[in-house]
């Protein structure tokens, strides 16, 4: 039976949930066979605390069923670094599926692989997606063609559920879903800016500020580079 | 300023999500410092097609303000593995917060940690509960005295906010919710045994008789161990 060639781009300072989530579902598609790939197989440390360890390189890992940017403030590096925009552009173009999970969308976006296209981001990195001619859709997942772009970290595991429906059929989803015991219950309902209020978003902003000063110049220097090209 | 220390135990076939979904909320602790660990630092096999990379060993790291343990099949192993086993109780009773997320319940039960305390776990291992002297209790998460269990698997996200709200407060939790655009929408509505019906219902047991096939006699065997001890 052939695998199916599930891969993750994986790089400094990735949200480590927006893959995590996606690969607990997608590892269960049918004789699955899970990459996380980057530059060496140097464990590479994610925004959590902990590192991940890379499967495979850029180098080793060339082809792909489904592949998956996850995002994280790491994005902005990643938007710049053209062995890694080659490589999402290559394998991208020969995916069945080309997906992302949260700002992972701007690096698909930034590899040219989103003009004309619907797509969503982390709620607030959204509107940026205008600047590699995609479509902005405040949406949790939003499937366009071939192209499966989701929310914010959480998104992912609705992401990879619908993803998994669409290949495998709603009851080979299901029981996933029913095995991984997905009935959530947030604590709270603040999982959005209009259910949260200003004040936590302007608490989400800061930290962004804090944590990446220039990441609007950055991503608008990725679209002016990719214009360039 | 004091770290707090968020102590997450790995073993083999561990259920990834269990601790990466808890991971991704709890190291936005103030000054979280976040560690996993096992045996050595070599890395340890998940259930998803991809390893982690242990922070610490059992012998290095023999403290924490809340202790994580994470389920999945590999928690048969773990339930008589002595030194695994001792550990979680040397660390778990100066603990904080002795915590679990799925069937790790059932290590925390082993190491003689849930006499006398309600608890959860995954719907289909949380009867087992009781063979602990635990009270089995049919909730996503279970907060009694010190010890907070979550259920099954994606259940580990709903019991980080929540655990972070007792901590930090609920404005706080609710920022991270919002950061993580926490605001599930599953494509179907099948998480939990009476939502999914009879048919997925057997198909997860018959999963998990493929996956572990003697669970039972070895939950069973070390609740005699942990009765004779």
């Amino acid at each position: 039976m052939k695998p199916t060639r599930v891969v993750f781009l994986v790089f400094p300072n990735v949200t480590q949930l927006d893959l995590t989530g996606p690969a607990q579902v997608l590892s269960r598609l049918p004789n699955a066979k899970v990459d996380l790939v980057w530059k060496s197989l140097d464990p590479v440390q994610t925004d959590s605390g902990f590192a991940l360890l890379p499967t495979g390189t850029l180098d080793e890992v060339t082809e792909a069923d489904i592949l998956c940017i996850p995002g994280g403030f790491g994005c902005v590096d990643v938007m710049h670094d053209d062995d890694a925009l080659a490589w999402v552009w290559s394998v991208g173009e020969r995916a069945q599926w080309m997906t992302s999970v949260c700002t992972g969308s701007l690096i698909l976006g930034a590899a040219g692989l989103l003009e004309g296209y619907r797509a969503t981001s982390h709620w607030a990195w959204r509107d940026y997606l205008k600047l590699f001619g995609a479509e902005p859709v405040a949406e949790r997942v939003v499937f366009d063609r071939n192209r499966v772009t989701g929310g914010g970290v959480t998104a992912g595991i609705d992401f990879a559920l619908a993803l998994t429906a669409q290949i495998e059929g709603e009851d080979y989803a299901r029981a996933i879903q029913l095995g991984l015991e997905y009935d959530p219950h947030p604590p709270f309902d603040s999982g959005t800016p209009s259910k949260a209020g200003e004040q936590l978003v302007k608490q989400v902003y800061e930290r962004s500020d804090r944590m990446a000063p220039d990441r609007e110049e950055r991503v608008r220097a990725a679209a002016e580079r990719l214009a360039g090209r």
